[in-house]
């Protein structure tokens, strides 16, 4: 009898070690996970476009090449993952974390947010899109360490 | 024989005039265009859940009542939208906005995002999932009248 | 320029007189609403099988008769819903009104849930399924009344 | 030359072991089927969301907090499953199984359902979604072992 | 308020007058229904292919290029209804008539089927995959008195 | 690098030795296919919903409690398969064969029809639905030995 | 009773009168059939990401502008089309038709291409995903008038 | 843990080697990637049906009996797949590489597209649905490289 491996989208944030807490925390619980993720180096994401494709002198076209490239493995990994957990730290706009929180929502994916509570005001949408919205890294581990129980 | 109607949702900022901009410029152009949009009367929207449904102490509670409400009308309205027109103004984090782009992009549905320039960059992700960026709402409307032309 | 008109399923309870103070109360504030339900004669609903097909000696093969042919109806009106309102009353099982709900979730269809407090536990799974929970059916036309304003 | 695992979902009451016997017969019988189910420990299922997310005064978001996370496991698990069997039994509102089987309905998912004949009518609608109806846990296994044949 | 129109598509035996029955009997009651129907005149069908597209002395290309066209028809309608009426008759293969049914049996159609008793037995997959099995044309009209009362 | 293994169902007559005709060809040129079809023991097929739900006294229903239980399995590998062969056979209505080239080419499934050229015209619209039409299974054997190549 | 109005997709070579021959001819004929196309004046469909988004240095992004605004409207088109009709002149590369042929079939459109003998072979594997191959606009007619019979 | 193995199709030109740089450069990096594609040799795709299915005295039919065996390998494995890549080289009419850019647009495949600039202009719809456009296979392979960092 196979166990089911759930797969754990990770969106958001790449200032903070969020992402290293939880893929430690479900490893130490010895959970059936696999996690994917955006590249989270920022330069290389930035610049993966016009270094493989070509140099552009507007950054708009520099950026698009990037980003063209990148949701390519966020699309496909959205896709593919049963959660996904969107975190918003206190710096930057963080719209592409949003934005995966609404296509993961149209595709009918489980969302957990993560987030302080100073945010729960602007980030009320997309809260009520979520299953769970959690404080603390360790709080989504316990939740994965519930629903494989 | 019937003309076809194209059904627009105009999302984000609501605090500049750029959906009577788009309104009004298509209608001085005749163009068979329906608008739909969140109600963006910003205090009926936050309240609409205690106020209907009874008051909460807790803000999370409170927010997610009218979150609640106000998601039945977004998500009505994004599905049945040809185009989704999603607006970023100067100020707030307008998390809402990037969640509708993403829940617009995972139905397939055609986004035009309507910015400034400074914000190409934090926004590259939305740009990639659309077909076009603006930098006026009158940009909009020629869209629209071109599309329908 | 057409106006949308909306699509309410009210299912449920049938022995109270909540789809018609819903229906009433939209009324009374001119609201562009359309309201669908199953058959709530309740002896027409339970007898239609038998009565226009034959009889079955058999009550299990008589109720699947008269449901398949309610079920025309519901599954009809529910794929076309864009509200499904679902009453639970103090009596009864029930059962289909929690079906119903179940369906729509998996449909995406935004659910309103309307019961007393006395409930909630049992319901709580359907209420997390739901983007409001009323007590009374007049919060269902407020509801309505904010989301066409 | 690789054999299909049959997965099947097992939703409904918590307080017999019809599960047990199900999960047995068909171990006995060396059938290639996987079971998942909610979490059947009704505490820790009825806590987990104050338990892990924070206490709440007002039981009905205590409630909302617990059946968030419980649905991200039976939402996944439904999704995933080719048969859904659903058993009622004497007690209890069991909304929920009610509900698992709308949304199990909805998806086209191959569903069973068990209980005793005295609540085949008030189950008639559920009974009409379902592809056979046990009164007996071992008919289902009976059911798994010719389906496996 | 608009009164939705329901859409019954027809398919089936050419070579009786069940069709008519059915619609004059639901005109006869006034009833809000739209028929649809693969074209019933059996040599136009046949020939279409080769009368517009050109002869063919293989007789399979010259049904294929027939099928085709037909196709465009009973696709596209059986697509837009809400109930697929599948009759079969003493007489011929009528494997159209069961790959109808299984077409919009995959699509979520409600079904009704309509032959005598003596088919029973060989037709019971395609009864299993209706809503109701009828006997006579009137019933089915009666069937959609119900549904639209 | 994992090899894909095509999934093939095996639709239609029981009275030939087709089904054995396809997999002896396929295992001896060595391809990575499974082959899934209905239980072909046609008393077992027949009798299996009496046998374990128990007796009916009405043959309709008798049919309907077995064609419940096999629709479980013939729907679930159907929409499995990346193939699916229908074979119609000189005898019997085989109404359960075109029904299934229905449902498998709703869902979008290759289809490839067996039969003999007097039953070319009846099965006409089944043929067009189909990506191939075949007289022997040897030729199957090496449509699959082709795709595989 | 409202009639169906066909809508049907025009794609492909803008060089020739092949569209006016089909409108003008099912025009005469009194059918009821909408027509969509995209934007058929090839200066305007060419420039329109640069009339109204700004001018472009690089050609790729000049038109990728105009590509991006044009597909919203075919997309749009295609995905409301109940027929998609793909003309292929002896000029030219001709690539969107193509994808757009690519793109209908993908959702399951009824595809009609139109081209001469000469282009039978490169188009074998468009015509085998089209219902109908016509060699003049005046077949297109034929085959709209019957369906419409 | 398991790691994804990736699944790209290879659409397009066969008279080349870039099929073989990216199979080998991704080799050469130890990738994860599986590669699908039509059968590439030339003579035994266009032969296929007739040499399986018998011959055909008329080109067309000849090429619907190849194209019709084809698709059932291309289609599944365009639906299996993460990845497109379309090559267009600078001969031949290639509406089957086009064709598969749109069938996989429709499908929400991330496409990549693979051809010297000179055809940028005639591409520049296909290049519309990419998420990024090579010049050089060694570009598709860095892309697959840095997406499976």
């Amino acid at each position: 009898m196979t166990q089911k491996i759930w797969n754990v989208y990770l969106s958001g944030e790449i200032h903070s070690d969020w992402r290293e807490r939880i893929i430690e925390g479900t490893k130490a619980k010895g959970l059936a996970v696999t996690f994917t993720s955006a590249v989270t180096n920022h330069d290389a994401s930035d610049m993966v476009g016009v270094n493989i494709l070509g140099s552009e002198e507007d950054n708009f076209w520099r950026d698009r090449k990037a980003s063209g490239i990148n949701s390519i493995r966020t699309s496909t990994q959205i896709k593919e993952a049963d959660i996904v957990v969107v975190r918003f730290g206190p710096q930057y706009k963080q719209w592409n974390a949003a934005f995966d929180a609404g296509f993961a929502s149209a595709l009918g994916k489980s969302i957990i947010t993560l987030h302080d509570s100073e945010l729960d005001h602007p980030l009320k949408e997309v809260d009520e899109a979520a299953k769970a919205t959690c404080r603390q890294p360790e709080q989504v581990v316990e939740i994965l360490s519930y629903l494989l129980s």
